[in-house]
Parts: structure tokens; C-alpha cells; sequence
């Protein structure tokens, strides 16, 4: 039982978060901080918080779990703005889509509280955002990834670990740098391949006729090049070591997959759509371990 | 009303392409020819075709108009064999997914019957194949693109064209080559890039604990990875050169990317990402011209 939790940042996931501890009966009371006044009103009508906070000993210094649900560019700012405030039983913990980041952004601006700050990963999320968003059941059967650092004190660990699990998470432990770079080959380099895609043709006088006769095929490769631009940018640089090794294998297929076209080469041509082929349909049926 | 067709391979394209002539009372008798004995089988108890032919005199030579839908690669070789028995007034068309290709084959293998030769491509399908998968409702409000040879007789044409229109279908006209360099941008250069990121996937010895974190994003942007690697090495040969033109600028448009993720140059990657989510919604709301 978590008598107080504060989450900054009352967004889909943040907000999510509370109502799901909330529901299980794994929390006493949640405190929202946030830059949108508006949509920290919403949050507690919808009872999502129980009241609003800000970056102050009266919030944190008695919280036994501090949730940073704000975008990962933010944070550092708001790990500075915490630590004078922030009391030796608190414990941290984050729901970023990158990790080596946060990791490095903890030791470097609550260097104090690194062995209390757990970074993690929610696997989760839907096309909407903000307070309204929210819902007790996005966890549920959802992956959290926690990627513990090698400071972390054990009970700090086991107390986000059994806030996720009480969430109804599926959690998984890796590294940071392992969690990157699994995240940059099957994440965000295809938000980068599907934007190029469509950036390429848009920078074409003709592209609406192209578009014309784009058909489903299309329509699912690119689905993911109508994600927000900010946040993308974001995820690229704050992950940019990672993502460039896995642009560069990329490439370097690529230009494999070339010298077969320029060749004639059908044998190799059918044995990369196969091997490919076989990989994919194993994934969709639950065929991998 | 067109009195005799013949559908040379009577699957799901084929099939379909009957049934809705039936449908319309567009046809009079319809006759089917393939390689597997099972399939014209069940083209026939299932009332796509009323008799099964053979590529001779007494299946072509009193055609109104004959349908290639057959794998392109096998339409050469099919053209020879037709071409001693087909009618001064016969019409031939095909539903290849390439045309550069099929026009070259037509000036090959059919020289006296190119002026009755119309290629075309209806852009219908799905997941499934073979007469089984026939359906009259295919082709109702589907592109057909018909892509006429300046050789061929504008009464040729029109039969053709009257036939998909029977079927219910939109039709477009361009050149073979247009139509080529369409399809290899939005349709060819999609599944190539997608076969390419899963099988460099593939390579890896620990891709399971990649793909065991795949999301909805990765799902979408492979789907295509699981269609038949056998038709696509075809098409990527049949249409090779314009693929690669295609290829080459999207290589091109991956280097830009490189150089700005290197750069960390936040201002053009969220420019990239912009551009391509405006026209990528401007697609989805039909705001296109």
C-alpha cells in the first residue's frame, strides 16, 4: 500500500497509472503536478487525483512514489526542480519511451537519489493524450519494461515493480542500453522509415497522384508517419546512438536488397522476402519465445 | 453484352472478374482455363465459369474477349501459345500488377494481336486466393487502370473498358510507364522496405527478445513482410527499373535523415516528420486532389 503517490504529468499515462492503483485499492491519496492548470482540473473531476500539488516539500517530501509521466525532454528540468524538495523514503521512478537518457539524467541531476530513482517503460498507450484520456485498464496485460540501475537500492526496485504489477503489468527487466536498443530496431527506426517514405513523395509536384493510387499496403506501412512530429523528434535524438546503429544495418540491407535488384538476382530477392515472410507470420502467431 | 470470355487462370482476380459480369448480365458464357484441374473444378461447381477450355482453337477463336490473370511471369509464355488461335476479333486484356512489362511481352510474343491487346490493372485483393476466394463484389468501386498501347484499336479499348465498368469498377487510363513508376512508389518500394526490415531482423540470434517488444507500430508497418515471396520477387523484376529509380531516392532520403540525426539537428528531423504527417493526413481525410 502506497499512502501517497504524486504524478507529474496527469496525461493518458500518468493519469492511467493513478486510476489503476486507485482501483486495486493500492493507493491512499494522489497528487497531481502539472504545466496545464486545465488539465489538472479535469484530472481530479474525473477523480483521477485527489488534489494538485506543485514542486514543493509540502508535495514530495512525504511521497512514497514520485511518477514522471511528462514528456523525457522535460524531465531533467523537473528532477532539478525536485531534489532540494524530495524526502530519503521517497522513491522515483518514470514512464519515458527512451532509458539511457533518463538513467543519465538522474545521475546527473538528482545525483543524491539515484539510488532511489527506477527507471521504467509503460508499453502502452492509444491515439488520444491528456487527463481525459486516461483509463484504469491500459496496463492491464500491457509490458512495463524496468530497467533498474546498478545503484538502485533493492526496496526501491520492489516498490515500483509492485506498483506495476498492481497495475496488472507484464514487467520485464533489461538495461537501459539493452531497452534502446531493442526499442530503436523495432519502434522508432520504423517511425523514421515510414516518415521518409512520405516526406519523399510529398516533396514531389505530382504526390497527390501518387497518393491516389496508394492502397492498403500503403496505408498500414505509413499509419505510424501521422505520429506527432515533436514527440518523434524528441525520441530520435534522446535515443540517436542506438537509432543510428539501427539505421545504419538498415542502409547497409538496403543496399544488399539494391545490388540483387540491379543484378537479376531472383533467388536472392525470394530468399529475403521468405526469410522475412517466415519471421513475421511466426510473430503474429505467437510462434517465438 | 459480350457473348464468350475466357479467363485464363481463375482464381481470386479472375474468378471475381466472372463473377461480376455475371452478376451484371454482361456475359454469356464463360469459359475457364488453368494449370490445376482442382481449382477449374471448383471455378465450376461454384458457377464462376460454365465449362472448362484448353489454349486452343475451339476455346479462343470465337472469344469476344480474353483475360490474362495469371502471374505475369507466366503471360509470355502463355502469349505464344494462345496466339495461333485467337479470332480477328478476339480482345485480350491481362490484370498484371505491372505493364511496362506486359506491353513488352504483347509486342513479343502476340505482334499480329497487338492492336487487340489492352493492358490493365484492377487494384483489388485480399488475403485470400483461388477460385475459392472469388467474389462478384471485388471489383465495385475499385481502381482499374488502363494503361492502352498507341497501337491498340479504340474499339479494343472500349470493350475493355466497358467491361470493368460492368464490374462496377473506376477506371483511370496512363501509359505503361506512368503506371509503373506509380505502383513502384506506393506499393513496390513499401513492401520492399518492409521484407527488408524484418529479414535484417531475421539475422540476428536474439531476434525473439526484439520482436517479443514489437508493438502495434511494428505490426502495422510489416504486414506486408507476410505476403507471397514468390509473387513480390516477381513483380520487383518485372518492374525492376523503375523499383530501383525508387529505391534510390528513398536510399537518398535515408542519408538526409543520417546526416540530420548525426547533426542532432532537431529543426530539420521535426521538419522531415512534419511534412510527412501533413500529407500523410491529408491522404487519410481525402484531401487530396
Amino acid at each position: 500500500m502506497l499512502k501517497k503517490v504524486v504524478i507529474c504529468g496527469v496525461g493518458l499515462i500518468g493519469g492511467s497509472f493513478a486510476l489503476a492503483l486507485r482501483e486495486t485499492g493500492a493507493v491512499g491519496e494522489v497528487v497531481g503536478i502539472g504545466r496545464s492548470r486545465a488539465n489538472l482540473d479535469l484530472a481530479r473531476q474525473r477523480g483521477i487525483i485527489d488534489r494538485i500539488g506543485a514542486c514543493d516539500a509540502a508535495t514530495l517530501a512525504d511521497a512514497d512514489l514520485v511518477l514522471l509521466a511528462t514528456p523525457v525532454g522535460q524531465m531533467p528540468e523537473l528532477m532539478r526542480a525536485m531534489a532540494p524538495h524530495l524526502g530519503v523514503h521517497t522513491v522515483l521512478t518514470d514512464a519515458g519511451s527512451t532509458k539511457s537518457d533518463v538513467a543519465a539524467a538522474v545521475r546527473a541531476c538528482l545525483p543524491a537519489q539515484a539510488a532511489r530513482f527506477v527507471p521504467a517503460h509503460p508499453i502502452a498507450g492509444t491515439e488520444n493524450s491528456g487527463a481525459g484520456a486516461a483509463q484504469a485498464d491500459l496496463y492491464r496485460g500491457a509490458k512495463v519494461i524496468l530497467t533498474p540501475l546498478p545503484e538502485n537500492a533493492p526496496d526501491a526496485v520492489a516498490r515500483v515493480r509492485a506498483a506495476w504489477a498492481a497495475c496488472g503489468a507484464v514487467i520485464h527487466d533489461m538495461s537501459p542500453a539493452r531497452h534502446d536498443q531493442i526499442f530503436a530496431a523495432v519502434s522508432h527506426l520504423p517511425h523514421v522509415l515510414s516518415f521518409a517514405l512520405v516526406h519523399e513523395l510529398a516533396q514531389r509536384e505530382d504526390c497527390d497522384e501518387f497518393l491516389r493510387f496508394a492502397a492498403s499496403g500503403f496505408r498500414d506501412f505509413t499509419r505510424i508517419a501521422a505520429s506527432d512530429p515533436e514527440m518523434w523528434r524528441d525520441i530520435c535524438l534522446a535515443n540517436r546512438d542506438a537509432l543510428l546503429a539501427e539505421l545504419e544495418c538498415y542502409q547497409s540491407q538496403l543496399g544488399d536488397l539494391h545490388q540483387a535488384l540491379v543484378a537479376g538476382d531472383a533467388a536472392r530477392l525470394e530468399a529475403i522476402f521468405a526469410d522475412a515472410r517466415s519471421l513475421r507470420r511466426a510473430w503474429t502467431e505467437g510462434k517465438l519465445s
